[in-house]
């Protein structure tokens, strides 16, 4: 299944993809998307579902979550390109909850920014919650999988003083979705491409094969210090091509457009502005 | 006034305090404290309220916070301890909301934690939105002052790699309370004593008179970023006094307890626990 939210931004309605992808309304079935909900939907016949007209917005697909927890350099080729050594654990960091928007909303670069950069990342939903969870259950926890751009400025998150917070939390630099894709149809989560082009020109290109520290591994690490919640969302870092690893490094300016995809995940694509 | 929540996890209920330090029940005045309604709360005669018979367990006094930011070494002589250099700026980072508990809750020390540690703070409650506010309008967008314990993992910390997050976001390392206690009644947030006493004996004594970043410069700093939201938490930094700044260090351990004031807001009480 492809689970999504649709309509204006505060007062979206749930849906679900049909097999010709068409959005199929769901608020008769089931109040929201939420972790819980994602993770045991009630029973529904896709084909009797109104039609949705028209090309709605899109929300975040996932309703309230709790946090979003990211993994820094988690892909080798992106550590070399960060200039960065190869992590021996997760790098672990937090983006706010209130950068969080739609796949195709528009990104905002705060005042002052000067390096704003992408990152393509799955994103891994939580369904049920995990504590002290092995490696080897970590999947059983996971509601569906989504894209997420790591929106970073990176003046902001390296040259400010001390954590990385301040160039990964800024209001919309948190673009989720369109949809949350239920484990059954992603299969493997350790095979699906990734591409990042900006304004038509590829920049990312990657597979989650390549990931230092997999899906299940993260799940079961995180879960060891904190209680990974359903809504709560996981961004597992990204592959090279990022701004700050071009010669020269290349930022985002007012006007360029991001369009990110994962293999099975869909697509986004942001237009950037300047505050 | 002395807004708090009380009642078991989960079904808490909302107070207030009144003058001979009575909770008085407000559930059928306003359904929950959020950012929001401390900020505005709908009038009341404290006076007419039902009296809360016994010792409820005390709640998160704040329902539904969106996101804790947390500032370090905020006080120049903490900074030192910790073998740090003054920060030119605030140093951000974040507590997962799945950490956050009641002021006198059990705290956990995660599976394979050596280095528990305690940190009295100021914690700062907003109550209107704040994007690009200034310092001089800054305080105008507080609905409140709490304590907040940051307790911390300090090998998580710093010697796992990469960000503070995974020593800074265990379960249980956010004690948030008793109270939030209106600006009127708080007066200069910049003049408090603070102190934390572990098993009986002073560790920290401090006074928010020593931050490097004062409330208000913190706020329009972190509003520059991202925007501060109702119901948000900002922990403001610790004084001198931490466990791994002792010579030699202490870390908490099992049967541990803590117990921290803030001038005017109130006290905190926790028994230490090894998962």
């Amino acid at each position: 299944m492809k689970f999504l939210r649709y309509g204006e931004i505060g007062a979206e309605k749930p849906g679900v993809l049909d097999a010709e992808g068409r959005i199929r309304d769901l608020s008769g079935v089931l109040p929201d998307l939420t972790g819980e909900v994602l993770a045991a939907p009630p029973a529904f016949d896709i084909d009797t579902l109104p039609l949705v007209e028209g090309s709605p917005r899109l929300g975040v697909p996932v309703a309230r979550i709790g946090k979003m927890i990211c993994i820094g350099l988690n892909y080798s080729d992106h550590a070399a390109e960060a200039g960065m050594p190869i992590p021996a654990e997760p790098i672990v960091f937090m983006k706010a909850t209130s950068a969080i928007i739609g796949p195709n909303d528009p990104v905002h670069l705060p005042r002052g920014a000067t390096k704003g950069d992408w990152e393509v990342e799955l994103g891994v939903v939580i369904g049920k919650t995990a504590k002290y969870v092995s490696e080897a259950e970590a999947l059983s926890h996971v509601a569906g999988y989504t894209i997420v751009n790591d929106v970073s400025e990176r003046a902001f998150q390296s040259e400010r003083g001390g954590q990385w917070t301040k160039g990964k939390s800024c209001d919309t630099f948190g673009p989720v979705g369109p949809w949350v894709v239920t484990p059954d149809e992603v299969g493997d989560p350790q095979a699906l491409a990734l591409t990042c082009d900006v304004n038509g020109e590829r920049r990312q290109t990657g597979s989650t094969a390549s990931m230092i520290f997999g899906v299940a591994h993260v799940i079961s690490y995180l879960s060891q210090m904190m209680r990974l919640e359903p809504g709560d969302v996981i961004a597992t870092g990204t592959p090279p091509g990022v701004g700050m690893g071009m010669k020269p490094p290349v930022f985002l300016k007012a006007g360029d457009v991001m369009e990110l995809a994962v293999e099975g995940l869909g697509t986004q694509r942001q237009e950037v502005f300047a505050d």
